[in-house]
């Protein structure tokens, strides 16, 4: 199948501004990416055709909204080949996915002495709420160090997990590095000495193929806002016998069966973990997004960017004192670097002039950073919109800024 | 002023739409409102013309985003009048705005032992979240009764404060009754008794002036959705001098200053509570809603509805065998009532079917219900495009569908 770059790029009409009365190259996906027309007229339908608020309605437009969202969860469920559509609970993004199983899993299964191994790469969302917690309940998380090439030491995790370790918290991709790791791998090492699995999804599921039943993960928690969709839109994936020990998270309307001042009862899952009016616009916008990625196919996406990776990190790898952080042989289109001399910021400052959008900074991974021994990276990350064209003028403009600054 | 109501109703495209082939007539807006083009333009716009992911940006997309997003934060400060930008965070809802609280001074605040009185007709987002943190810290619940009328016994609060109570958590507006309590009262009574208020405002913000200061209410919480902006955005307001004192709620991106595995420290507030990548798009379209209501006057917007409720209040009371329930001198435009003999659930598909959205059920209050011995009530709620037109089509649907269900 070819590639139709023409006919995707025609999807995103913000593709088409200028920033500074330079064409925009939108290089800061792995921070969020833009929403195509499919995304924008979902949401706009629903807020000027049937706008209702969901479950628990008797009218004709709250029932129809119901039913869309509803719709969006098994979208989500074939996605990610869940097994059971209750596997799949709604957030607000990532971030707050991994909080709620912190939280939630935490009270539930955390003593004091307990263990969690959390990677060294993780971006900060995947580490903070861990250690929230086990402070919380007098536990204690243990690093799962990574290479110099920027990959997990996973040769190290038979040695790490104890009778102590109760669960491990791991990104499928890392959002500076690039790097996606063996996750199923990892997942069968834990399994074999029963410690469930957490994966950090965000920067995977728009890029490669994700089976949660086939990785056999116990969590994956990703973004609708990093992969095409809407802002305030996050996923929790749980395998039932997990999400079914765990106590609410939050509390409110929906996620209860009955409620007094004595005693209150909540409902099954996914509503016992969805207090309180869902981002609907967001949820049900997601749908297109996912139909988008499904259409496309994700290996003629993956295909692409791979291709895009391939053809940035020779050019990158050709400029005098450019260093890439991140060199695994399996990566997803995210490059990290910095240029002997100059500060990754000043880089990005001028790389805007000329109408690049790259992101510069600590990338929420200052252990990462410390790792590395660096303030931070300049990072480039690719979408399935992006070109060849795109890395030239890129290059060309990295090449001059940096003589620049030189 | 003249209200202008047909230049009202024409920003909102939905009010247009037919259901069943009848006009709609949307009297669902204690659940959610609908939304202006006002704010589906700021959505667009965001999104066809300056995406990116807000702070940590070097690049001119972001920055404006970011520049948005903090605009969007001083129309919130300015509409409730807070004392500083700081003091309101951006959630995704009232339910997570009372669940932060409820966890985070919880964690700081509750010993075992300790007291919060929370009222009978409160919505379960602000009794739920109360009971999941009491449990966790081994404190209690204390019961503030209401009376037949559906207003709060207050009356009560100076023998139900003891040296126990850690805080007072109240509705401004109850959602099922209307009743708009005195919560300015209650706050002065509490406060010389040293124990903060927490207010849930979802009700109120969008039809009755609030000021937190005049109120000196110590958190204050409410939702966009319901008052005409979109899904996904909660604020909540906190007097600085608790939300400094209060540990995070949820751990991740922006809420840090330096983060290792060995010691975190955490951001100053707002951005302390803001963990992760927020709901840009739904808060900078936020700015939209606010100046939609400040623009047409909260007093304009109150007297307007106050005619509605006076108008409907009075046809309904003619109507044999109708119970209103809440009988507060001072309510909002909010009317629960049940007919003699049949079920509300009834009541409301058969509205619906004449195109009258109303809500049925318990309305996320089993408390109140189980206190006036009803599975649940019909809601008619109304929002500032109601108009006596409708309300005039509705008690003639009423009265048809009476008839034929009696």
């Amino acid at each position: 199948m070819k590639y139709d770059i023409q006919k995707m790029r025609s999807y995103f009409p913000v593709l088409k501004q200028e920033v500074y009365g330079r064409p925009l190259i939108y290089f800061d996906n792995a921070a969020s990416t833009q929403k195509p027309v499919q995304v924008l007229m979902a949401q706009e339908r629903l807020q000027n055709d049937y706008y209702g608020n969901i479950h628990r309605a008797a009218h004709y437009m709250a029932d129809k909204a119901t039913g869309d969202f509803e719709t969006a969860r098994d979208e989500v469920k074939n996605f990610i080949n869940a097994e059971n559509r209750e596997e799949i609970i709604f957030t607000k993004g990532t971030t707050e996915s991994i909080n709620l199983v912190a939280a939630s899993f935490g009270e539930q299964f955390l003593t004091p002495g307990s263990e969690i191994i959390v990677s060294e790469m993780e971006h900060h969302s995947n580490l903070v709420p861990w250690q929230i917690n086990a402070l919380r309940k007098g536990a204690k998380i243990v690093k799962l160090p990574i290479s110099e090439s920027g990959e997990l030491q996973t040769g190290l995790l038979p040695e790490l997990i104890s009778s102590k370790t109760k669960l491990i918290a791991v990104a499928h991709v890392s959002n500076v590095l690039g790097t996606v790791n063996p996750v199923a791998q990892i997942i069968e090492t834990a399994h074999k000495r029963d410690v469930p699995v957490f994966v950090d999804g965000a920067q995977a599921v728009p890029h490669i193929q994700v089976d949660v039943q086939s990785l056999d993960a116990d969590f994956y928690a990703f973004s609708a806002h990093k992969m095409y969709g809407s802002n305030g839109v996050g996923v929790l994936y749980g395998k039932r016998k997990w999400l079914e020990q765990m106590p609410p998270y939050q509390g409110g309307g929906e996620m209860i069966s009955e409620v007094s001042f004595e005693k209150t009862t909540f409902s099954e899952i996914p509503y016992k973990f969805e207090a309180g009016t869902p981002n609907i616009t967001g949820v049900i916008a997601f749908s297109e997004a996912i139909k988008l990625l499904r259409e496309t196919g994700i290996d003629n996406i993956a295909a692409w960017e791979q291709e895009l990776l391939r053809y940035a990190t020779e050019q990158l790898k050709a400029i005098d004192g450019l260093r890439i952080y991140g060199e695994a042989p399996h990566k997803s289109g995210v490059i990290s670097f910095n240029i002997a001399g100059i500060h990754p910021f000043d880089l990005g400052t001028m790389l805007d002039k000329a109408g690049v959008a790259v992101r510069t900074g600590h990338h929420c991974a200052d252990p990462l950073m410390n790792f590395y021994n660096i303030p931070g990276t300049v990072r480039a990350s690719f979408a399935l919109y992006n070109t060849k064209e795109e890395i030239d003028n890129f290059i060309k403009a990295l090449k001059k800024v940096a003589q620049m600054l030189a």
